[in-house]
């Protein structure tokens, strides 16, 4: 089977999520990597598509869209991982010539472009795909397969949290320039993490949040986005959650974690097993399943690389993010194969919703605010 | 050193805090049970006391308060290890007549009790020791030792959680049977283990709440009290916060987890893994400090038994309440030893404070209460 | 139930193991302690005697043995926690009087008094119980319970290991003095640690061992007994296994860890996590068998004094040896309660053979030999 | 830069391993395969090139060398990823034509293969790469730099164990098929994962073993190879060490761990945790440290595709060692850069010494052998 000719916007040399989604891309052979605009300084763009061995290098996405659309060898997707400001404008100029994108999230900065990305999606018969990394680990899968099949029975609490702690001082990283700058991120840890840990917690119980009550703070001085979140979470059916995102947790480099809770059992994962996942069924023995283990499901077993007890990682989590794409990608106009699925648009515009309901309730003292 | 004379009032055969209470009492020799109204049926106090070979048995506090007072070796501490709704009125009986109390938490059922309980402290020379357990493991008292010296810098975060799950279904134990009762207990998990959370976020970080917003939910069909509490803290100074009580969790059978963020550093404390401590100075690896071993600080070997490495729980946890009482008591009327301490009455009326403030906030929509 | 008597041979103030036995007899109110011969340095034996409050202290272990057996309320049980060399004369001055003996590990500290010491077992009425504390853990027992009743299948594999970090220098402290004088602990590692790896490794497996090769090493310069244990195991039946016993391993406090693999199961417990038991038959998911949990046997569930997730430890584990031994004393002379037990003569002499097949097979160029 | 031209032999769809290597050639964009002799059933040949989209398939790898190696376009290194026996054969087919190969582990099936091929690398001038997988993991290289720049001081004792629990019955699939085939694998476990944990061992320690004594057992009914391997090792200068190797431990899916012991500060490391590796100063706290985390070296810094925090696991793993195959082959003829290392002819040759002192040493009761 041939690859899928990629094109990319962003992710010139020494960009850290642009080589991330290059890596992704190549590690099923679902994906080869053509053409780029890589940077918006086209010296740099220039010497970046050399390094990664590009057929064609681009100044600017717009020119890469117009060109690439006419091409008979032209890309079929695009990868789009600028700062968050340089979501909208690219994935347009694709989404309106028929090439599918794959975007990094959050959906954009603003609410007003994520508006109009998403007239743009819906106006397209190409697909949007959102890169929401952690619902591509296997276990996390798993998780939500089991809650649907009933394993926990009714979901009655999530608990949700995403903790960082690079942040923990004034940071003058490249990274750390536009991800604390309000126009090009749009918001600080609520948007840039805390829209994992939103979609993780809808992801895996199945239910929505109806309400939420937030605490946003900026600790760090200087710092003009936020850097830490509180939320208390009412799902609709009458489930309770809490949500953390922070940036300024010292100890946690990366931590993901979500536990639900039913009426029969709980599931708990955390990034740092990440192919395990603890289970109980309530008055017996916790189990930790493990990704193509004993107790693996379908879900988990489908996008399992290696045997059991062979850790795969966040590579392989974005991966099978691509890997889903591919095969959306392949099935575009019929049917999706059995259990294909992908963050989408509809996902990029929730976390839109949490971003404002987040900002919204902060700031009128924590009401509780439907996203 | 001959040990304290110590009395008890509820914990006959088959209780669960009260054998509790006198392991934590005999562990380190520091008390001899010697008297006890052990249940309100005279029938099982009588078989209760034979038991654990009392030498003299009472069918009521009131009785036993009244002779033990007036004997000359009669005792000089009495644990009082009811339900909650039973603290206050034996509390009482023994303070007013000089004899040191040593209580279970949390304090009262009802604020007004709680009040009376406070005044007959004022006006009583004897000591008054609420056990709230948490707050005498070692490395507990580490964290906060290390909070207070600055190795973690100006807080701004405490995340504190309680997770049970033996309330998942209606419960028809003895145990459950006062705990989930209104009249006797109170209040549910926000009283139950939600003021131990409480009491540990403050202990450790040295700081005090001035407002919470919180979410009291009640899952069991039929249960008449809550079983799960969501809040959000404010901490004086800016420092914000989130505690989770639940009781109906499966998976988590006591957990119990702190974890406090400075400006400089992080500390991760957890039951399951009691002797250790993970500590972070930003920007350095991870520290696993231990009960005892490199990097523990003088809080934590005064309330360590064994070498590192030997682990220490539960009941060594209650045991060190007990000893400092002990020591407390021993010092009575003179200086306290350096570093002794222990809960009393300003923590118990803290954590009714709480209970009321996670009701009233949560009948108010999450409105933000001071507590 | 009134308390058994109990007086001590050794540890004066500032003894470690001294202490814990105190603190194990005192934990269950099963033993008071009345007598004692604390230390050969009679006027440390009296001050010593006085800080614990003891009714009658002495200036040797014949004098105490003699007037104690004469008096009416005679002590019932000692317990010698002596260095080895002084364990085989006191315990038999007891024994020979029908006083009950409960003696620290290993046995002796030279195959002649161990000889002569199981003699004097043979020829009294009176019980003779070692404390080999890990046995004394729950969930080590119900691993054993769990092998016997053939949860894993027949056994295959045992790895066993015991790790201390605390001689990996030259230590002059008084614990590290006499266990590396070959005259008072009569071998290193082998001895203090090696045999409460081996007494586990049958424990548990319900296995003999028939032969074993061993390689003894003496890392630290001067160090005069061996301080590291290499051996493979062949135990009857033909299931293998290997032993490692250190105490220069830096990173380990005091890590003892015991795995039994079967033909279709396998178990795995740590005491670091003492109050778990990770199972996994073969097949399926690996579960987590906890104290007083979900999946806890009987035998663990006697031994627990806490309900499940409330963390018991190393003093616990050591007081159930005592409990134990409380239970067996009270029944001394008709049938012992269903399920009690505890470590006595004949695992002493077996971890004397232990050591001296190591030290043999170490001499011999690792040559297999008959324990 | 362009990808380096890559064929495979062996890995037709089904097979695990060609898989794994197929992976790790693309991760990270240095190969491209482009040819390959995918099974001995042309039929079967075709079929996956096909899937792969391989624009040269051939029927047999000796063909493929000879065409391969007459084209402009030929390829420039080899994958070989078929059973043990078929290692040497194409290995030196390709060695003769001066196409680098990378050949998975253990070196051959027998000793004389593996000197033939030996004997073929000696004689060409390309590379030859073996794929000691954990060996590529960045904190498995991080301990060996932390070791052999005196961090830990003179090693005195190395544990090494690899165990699985797949072959615990017998075990009709593929996979097992040629693994215990003594004609096909040579070896049972000593070869297949004994030799991983052989060359961690020394890998890690910068030390080589001298002698070594070992029982091999095979514990399923009819199994014609060994599954569990017990071993001591004596290290040159003077450490002691303990390797165990098994496919027979029921909950252990995949373990590596490696412990290194020296005279001032030990290292753990555990695949399960593969992007921390354990840190103790004697004297001082026990540190975590992680891959691109504070305290990262050099070494593992270099090995690593992400921030701290965001696991990468057993592909990440082996895609190292191709990275680094790639950059051996790029630098060929020149200076190697700066710390690029892979395990070459001369860990396959000592893997193979290993399996025939085991099987020496097991066959005479155990005796010491010089590997």
């Amino acid at each position: 089977m041939r690859a899928l000719r990629l094109g990319m916007v962003g992710g010139g040399s020494g960009a850290f999520i642009g080589n991330v989604h290059r890596m992704a891309a190549r590690l099923d052979g679902q994906f080869e990597l053509v053409a780029g605009a890589l940077s918006s300084d086209p010296e740099r763009a220039r010497r970046s598509g050399e390094e990664l061995g590009l057929a064609r290098v681009y100044d600017d996405f717009a020119q890469m869209a117009e060109a690439e659309a006419t091409r008979p060898d032209g890309i079929e997707a695009v990868a789009i991982v600028t700062p968050n400001h340089m979501h909208a404008a690219p994935a347009k100029a694709f989404l309106e010539r028929g090439i599918h994108v794959i975007c990094d999230k959050p959906l954009t900065a603003t609410t007003e472009e994520a508006r109009d990305l998403a007239a743009a999606c819906e106006a397209s018969n190409a697909l949007f795909i959102l890169t929401h990394t952690y619902s591509g680990y296997a276990m996390v899968r798993q998780a939500r397969e089991m809650v649907a099949r009933g394993d926990i029975g009714p979901v009655r609490v999530v608990q949700v949290e995403y903790a960082q702690d690079w942040l923990t001082e004034d940071n003058a990283s490249q990274q750390a320039g536009w991800r604390t700058d309000p126009a090009k991120a749009g918001a600080g840890a609520v948007g840039d993490i805390g829209t994992h840990a939103w979609h993780l917690a809808q992801y895996v119980s199945g239910l929505e949040v109806e309400a939420l009550s937030a605490e946003l703070s900026s600790f760090v001085p200087g710092r003009r986005v936020d850097d830490n979140v509180q939320a208390m979470l009412r799902f609709k059916g009458g489930a309770r959650g809490s949500l953390w995102a922070s940036q300024v947790a010292p100890g946690h480099e990366n931590t993901v974690r979500i536990r639900v809770f039913g009426e029969t059992g709980g599931l708990d994962w955390t990034q740092e097993a990440a192919t395990q996942l603890s289970f109980t069924r309530f008055g017996q023995p916790r189990q930790i399943l493990t990704q193509n283990g004993a107790g693996a499901t379908g879900a988990a077993t489908r996008l399992s690389r290696v045997p059991a007890g062979h850790p795969e990682g966040y590579i392989e989590a974005f991966a099978n993010i691509y890997a889903e794409a591919a095969r959306a990608i392949r099935a575009h106009g019929s049917v999706l194969p059995d259990g294909v699925q992908y963050p989408g648009i509809v996902d990029g515009m929730g976390g839109m919703a949490f971003i404002a309901a987040c900002r919204e309730s902060s700031a009128n003292n924590g009401a509780w605010v439907a996203p």
